[in-house]
């Protein structure tokens, strides 16, 4: 048996499966789904070594773990559940069975948390470790960025900023559990899955840091957008660190165990305490 | 405006499109596309500089040409239509807007040959140029692997090796027209969409090399393959070259315009006259 086909002998098993819906999974040239009664969401999300991750850090599981998550918030960001995943790896030369099998299992684990599978694949060689994940799902009403009126409130589903403190904290040298939220951020996707969507107009997750992505509900949706820091704080971690992944957006009225920040008016940009607050988002880029 | 910011303006107005379909399009969480009444086909592939393109060899148009195409080819060797794509990039920092221009030209070139849409994708950061796809095609009855029948005819739409033929002159520092179809293979889909299905027993696409792809078919169908040189020569790049992507598979008569090899029997393994002929295909792993 060759390298490649002991690996995947290894990877069909972590990913093996039961679905009355999947036609044809791992094995052949693609895989194949019943017909959906509902609309497709797509997304994709690439995630490099040294540049999105750091194997000195993170474990593989967590790294597999955390891509996953990121794919995953996109989906129900647009108000979708998520349903099948295609995962496509470069794994260096180096890489052990036993690497793999830990980054394969972050990925199911994860994505099991929702009920979602990973259905087909592809794995290649690079010098760089690099995975593209692409997530099919479906919905019925997509939330848009675009939808914010003048006189919603803007909330959020939790504090964002853990992600960036655990990386300020992983560059100096400390690895205490604060570093966790970095290494692997806990995404909850109940709290867009419970929300009543009656009240929402808006929605985002926060990929790139709270106020880039608040910037870009404002812009698309035509308004401006008002923060208060008594509402919610000024940290630095909080404005504009990005990877957590939780959900922001704009609403008819604060949605129950969501926290308002601040509110839709006319105009442009984002304000916090009447200053306009410019992108400085974490980008990868 | 960020140099992200215009990369994603130059790809949003290279990929700008209409569809009935489209119901979310570039720029927010996800795509959505409106419900499909076929089943859907999936697919995903990954191509790294270095393994498997060259930038001295191939323009950056030709390699998104190449990839796009060995992705669109996985979902018609399954007997669907491509519709959608997402493209992940991870491109090195001295890329410039113009080459990024090229690649993702020649991504939408290709996929307009099917009139496949790019509705989505991810843009980052790598010292090692990477390129993701993922296609989302309909299907009415998928055209598997497993489907070979002892009695059928084994056919090609056309003779594969022109790639690898192709990779061994740029080795040699030869650059003539033969080297094209390594650097852009023309993928012929018209062979499959034009098949007449009653034909057709089982089906993929030469990625890894005839004797491999046949070697797959044999394995996941319980049959034993027996090729005769008589009827295609053996040449080592028709035996084993991959990347072609031309089709191959079994049926119940040689389709028109198809290249019989050879017929499906009882037993297992693939068989050059007479000797079993394993593995050398060209993988990238």
């Amino acid at each position: 048996m060759s390298t490649e086909a002991q690996y995947l002998k290894v990877l069909a098993d972590i990913f093996e499966h039961e679905s009355a819906e999947l036609e044809v999974g791992i094995g052949d040239d693609g895989a194949v789904i019943a017909p959906q009664k509902n609309s497709l969401v797509l997304s994709t999300d690439m995630a490099v070594e040294g540049t999105h991750f750091n194997r000195e850090w993170s474990s593989l599981y967590e790294i597999g773990g955390k891509i996953t998550a990121a794919n995953l918030a996109d989906i129900y960001a647009m108000g979708g559940e998520a349903k099948y995943l295609l995962v496509a790896a470069a794994i260096p030369k180096a890489m052990t069975i036993e690497e793999l099998t830990s980054l394969a299992t972050g990925i199911r684990d994860e994505a099991r948390k929702v009920g979602a599978l990973v259905i087909g694949g592809d794995l290649t060689r690079s010098e760089t470790l690099t995975i593209a994940i692409s997530v099919c799902g479906s919905v019925q009403t997509p939330i848009l960025r675009s939808g914010a009126h003048v006189g919603d409130v803007v909330a959020i589903s939790e504090l964002p900023g853990k992600s960036s403190l655990g990386l300020e904290l992983l560059k100096h040298g400390i690895k205490d559990d604060r570093t966790l939220a970095h290494r692997y951020p806990q995404v909850n996707y109940k709290k867009v899955q419970e929300l009543d969507r009656t009240l929402v107009h808006s929605l985002t997750d926060v990929s790139d840091g709270l106020i880039e992505e608040l910037n870009a509900i404002a812009s698309s949706s035509g308004v401006a957008i008002e923060l208060s820091s008594s509402l919610f704080g000024k940290d630095i971690h909080t404005l504009h660190g990005g990877e957590d992944h939780v959900f922001v957006g704009t609403f008819s009225s604060t949605p129950a165990g969501w926290i308002e920040i601040g509110k839709v008016v006319e105009g442009s940009l984002v304000q916090l305490d009447g200053q306009v607050i410019s992108h400085q988002g974490f980008m990868h880029f």
